[in-house]
């Protein structure tokens, strides 16, 4: 076994990459939401003068990325990769925002955890001495998402009460070998659980096992316990998963009530936004990370935080050949000091 | 700039991780082409017993992935990363796969360059001692794909001359830090270029641009010449596409005329199998490689191989609105001996 892994599927990062820049930008309902004071920027209008919605999400993550890079004082030039995804086919507003930035480019496709993978894989990469520099950014948009996996907006169909909402929304997070923290120390990344169920309106129930399974081989892998960490938040389990999590990993021996959150269920006000379940989409925990877990931490609320951000990752067709949801959930550890606690 | 990137934009591995076993299965068609002895399992049927092509496509390609971790005498729970994607949207086929062989998953989005996108991130994740074993893979199939990005068969649509079949098939590598080689020595990931080019049928002058552009970097960040290889082999221009990059690359003071050749051109023969311009789809590169060129290295026949998978990162939406095709080429070295170089 490699001296970085340990346990099952944990990465130590005995260098671990600092956070030095990141930003987030927010469609007009988010920026309306509990959470809007946390947003670099709030656009008003989500098309955002494109003709499309896709290519106003290609523009709202060249843009993030633009930002976060300016914000760590670089050019395009200094950043050695880009990692970044989305939930569109053919992950177009990556591509696309990448072929604008001209940056080396991994694409990758997590569905709603790819804000964590861009993290692993990018901490990975500077950690082992790959990269000085490395962007990770992921996007959604309510209504580019809304009409690919569901209905286009014009039929007016009514979203059932375990929905979600997707966020229209991208984050973008500069990592590198130099900085003053916040640090990323460990890594568990997630395997695919599928619990079976084939409703794609109810996305928490199906995400919610692989949630589970990736917290619970953290801790078994790390030796931590829930209170180790001042803020535990998945990625976007809305109020029906985040309720699951809760009580199951209580089953397993975890009380993880007190300090643990979601960041579909933080990003609306259920009672006035009509978001049912919460939020969702990749953009949904890559801007409560970027904007608010953050900007949190570098105020010293929070010390010690483990991200997790969640993916179903199935598709239309399959789903209409009657296949169920397989998920995914990878975890970061983010810690506002450079001391390895164990 | 971190020590193991050179130049621009290579990585030079210092501890080139080592393929310890692949393996190659291939469509009834492929299994008739001119490389049909390198493959290690021809199927009879597309649809191997499954009632829908994008079945097929996930079983293909876990089989791949079984086979080639059987091949180096492990167990799926002795591989730390599997590292996959495909054409499909949200990449299913490899989301499926992976949920049945359990391992922690990364899933990439390159379209047809996917092969040595995982390559590139699974031999990085392993020289930099985050992993001992990883498997990357990837597959295609013909009939999922062309329904998807083009017209279903039923219709009969007739296909223009510029167009490629793509590849029935999945490829898997093993990279480890132990063993005896081929090793992967240097990676050059590659950016997005788009040279405007609208007609998805016409996907080899698309990422010809892309494949040229890598190339010289290559070239320039190493020094090498291209009569440092044996062997330089693109992932899926197909005919038009490498003619484009012979011609283009003697304009930049290249010449690979004479070592240079395409996945898509070798796989299928254009006077008896009327596939047009050639192979494509990640499954082309992906069971070339693991089939043809490692077992030629493994016969002596090619020592040093500059391998680069190419990808079109379009989506039918987008290229509705009028968008032009993005492409991307990742290269890898693989060489027989583990001795640097440079």
């Amino acid at each position: 076994m490699p001296l970085k892994k340990i346990g099952n599927q944990t990465i130590k990062l005995l260098n671990p990459p600092s956070i030095i820049s990141h930003y987030s930008i927010v469609g007009p309902k988010e920026g309306d939401g509990p959470l809007k004071d946390y947003f670099d920027l709030i656009l008003e209008d989500d098309l955002w003068g494109e003709e499309s919605f896709e290519k106003a999400e290609r523009k709202i993550q060249e843009q993030a990325v633009r930002a976060a890079v300016d914000g760590a004082q670089l050019s395009l030039q200094d950043i050695d990769f880009l990692l970044a995804g989305d939930l569109l086919n053919q992950i177009v507003a990556s591509g696309y925002a990448a072929r604008e930035l001209a940056i080396p480019f991994f694409g990758l496709y997590g569905a709603c955890s790819t804000m964590t993978e861009s993290l692993s894989l990018g901490a990975m990469l500077v950690e082992g001495g790959f990269a000085d520099r490395v962007v990770c950014a992921t996007s959604s948009h309510f209504s580019s998402a809304e009409r690919q996996f569901r209905f286009p907006l014009e039929y007016g169909a009514q979203r059932s009460f375990s929905a979600q909402w997707t966020v229209t929304g991208a984050g973008a997070t500069v990592l590198s070998s130099y900085g003053s923290g916040p640090y990323i120390t460990y890594i568990t990344p997630g395997r695919i659980i599928d619990p079976g169920i084939t409703d794609a309106a109810n996305m928490g129930a199906s995400m919610a096992p692989a949630a589970i399974d990736t917290l619970v081989n953290h801790f078994q892998d790390t030796g931590f316990q829930p209170s180790d960490y001042d803020l535990i938040i998945s990625g976007d389990l809305g109020i029906v998963g985040k309720s699951i999590v809760i009580d199951l990993m209580k089953e397993k021996g975890y009380d993880i009530s007190k300090n643990y959150t979601d960041c579909g269920v933080e990003i609306f006000n259920p009672n006035t936004q009509d978001t049912h379940a919460g939020g969702s989409g990749c953009g949904c925990s890559a801007v409560v990370f970027n904007g608010y877990i953050l900007k949190e931490m570098k105020k010293g609320r929070f010390k010690r935080v483990l991200f997790m951000a969640t993916g179903a990752l199935h598709s239309t067709t399959i789903n209409q050949q009657g296949e169920s949801i397989p998920s995914i959930a990878h975890a970061v550890t983010i810690d506002i000091n450079n001391e390895q606690v164990m």
